[in-house]
């Protein structure tokens, strides 16, 4: 069975808060006949600091979309091999153990794409299947785990390894001056996350099944306007309240796993937006606290997009894990509007080794009201699932 | 076990013709001092004709990269339809019995990609996977069925659509006058190809195996600039040469599935152009009319990048198909340098359920000598094979 491992995260060295966002957005925008609402938007992301490639007066200039893709590239290869080496460390393999690199980025575009460079320069063998997905966005992240699943499902001995790599502050328009491009640039920051999905052995969330959903007729919701000026990220107002449909998708892609969606041991989720986490707590019934590894992934670096589900997961292992044999679930949300969503459980090798079953520290916390909760819907059935 | 079916392929209306080509290369680069050399390779290609979006003299026009990708994405409405019906049709499939898209094209950029807008206009569920690859170029063909097979590896009752949308002609840049750029006006055209590889039933090629391998360091050999004016191609003279690697590549692929890649009876291969073709019967020990299917779509739809193949599968199907249990090879290649290989033998549902096992026309014609081979180097494999 596929288990993906600790995750690895990177986050480049500059540093905006969100005092400098809104002072920022006051000075560039001062006509702006929206700016209140821009302002109050920006404040209630809950998003306290963001990390960027380059400093933030850099940041703010379009040197056009040939520079960026360059600085995209040089930047790719600057920083993604430091978080593939540590997340193969976790996964406790080598770069040859290695049977498909699921490389994820919107924000930059190479063809080849970085999965041939990383095989020629970081020892993975010629063999390895490359699967570069640049158009998936935010919900990319979810999709590198569930078709990392998948292959790990036709060939049981194989190993994925996963990369998302997000530099959103490459994609600022200056002249995009819609209330929806005003919020986006105080939302998204950069980070890159890497994690491997083991075929065999590892501990992690051992992945059980896998479902897509897309929201009828919502395809202009999230998008990119590709122009002489690269990619021009346009986003609709509607977009909060997409969790209305995506929290009956999860229960329903949950159901015949006979898995209740509101009474798992953990939650990870695309922190896009609060809204998008507030709702989830209230369709699906769920305590604020849930989501608290994707909420702190929102507030300490923003929308990282594909990376915002490794970040959050990473979080839930700093916290100890979710303990052996909780079950949970990991969704991305991203353009489409396309939710990618896996249900897997909690295994933890040394505690199937060791002396017990003991919960990690963040199943104790996630799971009080959830466990309740399973242990009326079917909790019965963890036994026979583990 | 997953089965490529007959896929559908379309053209554009708008013809060029191998003269009007050489003809157009000497008025529009009368003082470049390699045109001779230039006029010589397109001469070499063996493309006689091509098929493009748009006629000539407005191919040749630049009008900026947000104007050809509003292009892109218009022609990709309005032409994807159409060859998916056709493939779904061959498959004997509704759109809701499909699974995943795999959508493959690297001349243009959307997101979402053009699967959220299929799943929203042609019928397809809401929970259907969606798998966009842009940056395989003309190896993603071969991707897109490996990806499939595995899918289906995973999922044995899934079926899975492959759309593969390539209007190369969106790519041409006025401004590379480099010889290679030269060349590459003269060698791509435009088409759309569509398949369906399902998991139970369905006659076609039975994929038993497939594999990547990329060519160590050569990952400037084929690439993208991407700038402000698009994508640009990037040729590098070297590239004819790689078969001296590739064929290598895929005999040993084929070794621990007891195939001798020199004895099949089918070979399915990208044409990116003549010399590939060439090298490929030289050092796999083949004649050149092992060929054929590729060569007549070189030479009647110049070099159509990841549809090469399909194009190619589907003039073997006109020509009545392999035979059943016929063993073949289908192989895209594209930038990386990377191969995607599959290996699988064609199950014909009629000659399965009917009174014999003749083999069609193309069988016969394709396989003497591969037969002869095969007879030699594990032939007598084929029956526990099949």
């Amino acid at each position: 069975m596929a288990t993906l491992c600790r995750p690895a995260i990177a986050v480049p060295e500059n540093i905006i808060t969100r005092e400098e966002t809104l002072e920022l957005a006051r000075t560039l925008h001062a006509d702006h006949p929206q700016l209140d609402l821009a302002l109050r938007l920006i404040g209630n992301t809950g998003v306290q600091k963001r990390h960027l490639l380059q400093p933030i007066e850099d940041t703010l200039k379009h040197p056009g979309f040939t520079a960026r893709n360059d600085m995209y590239e040089s930047e790719a290869k600057r920083r993604v091999p430091d978080v593939v080496r540590r997340a193969l460390a976790h996964a406790e393999l080598t770069p040859r153990e290695i049977d498909m690199i699921v490389y994820v980025s919107c924000t930059g575009f190479m063809m080849p794409s970085l999965t041939a460079w990383m095989i020629n320069t970081m020892g993975f063998r010629s063999e390895t299947r490359q699967l570069p997905i640049a158009q998936l966005g935010c919900a990319a992240g979810g999709a590198a785990i569930n078709r990392a699943h998948d292959f790990c499902s036709a060939y049981p001995e194989a190993n994925v390894l996963i990369v998302a790599c997000e530099f959103c502050s490459l994609l600022y328009q200056p002249t995009d001056l819609g209330v929806g491009n005003l919020l986006s640039n105080g939302l998204f920051g950069d980070a890159l996350a890497s994690a491997v999905v083991r075929g065999r052995g590892g501990s992690g969330v051992r992945l059980e099944r896998n479902g897509s959903h897309l929201v009828p007729d919502t395809e202009a919701w999230i998008s990119y306007g590709v122009r002489d000026t690269g990619f021009h990220f346009i986003l609709d107002k509607r977009v909060p309240g997409t969790m209305a449909m995506l929290a009956p998708a999860m229960r329903e892609m949950a159901e015949p796993h006979d898995w209740d969606v509101s009474g798992l041991d953990f939650y990870i989720v695309h922190a896009g937006g609060p809204r998008i986490l507030d709702d989830l707590c209230h369709y699906l019934d769920l305590e604020e606290e849930t989501f608290r590894y994707s909420r702190a992934t929102l507030t300490e670096r923003g929308n990282i997009a594909s990376a915002v589900i490794f970040d959050a997961l990473e979080r839930l292992w700093q916290d100890g894990g979710a303990g052996h044999a909780a079950r949970g679930v990991i969704a991305g949300f991203g353009p489409g509007i396309t939710a990618e969503i896996a249900l897997g459980t909690w295994v933890d090798q040394g505690q199937v080794n060791g002396s017990g079953r003991a919960r990690g520290r963040a199943g104790d916390k996630a799971g009080s009201k959830a466990r309740d909760k399973a242990g009326r819907n079917g909790g019965e059935k963890r036994t026979a699932a583990v």
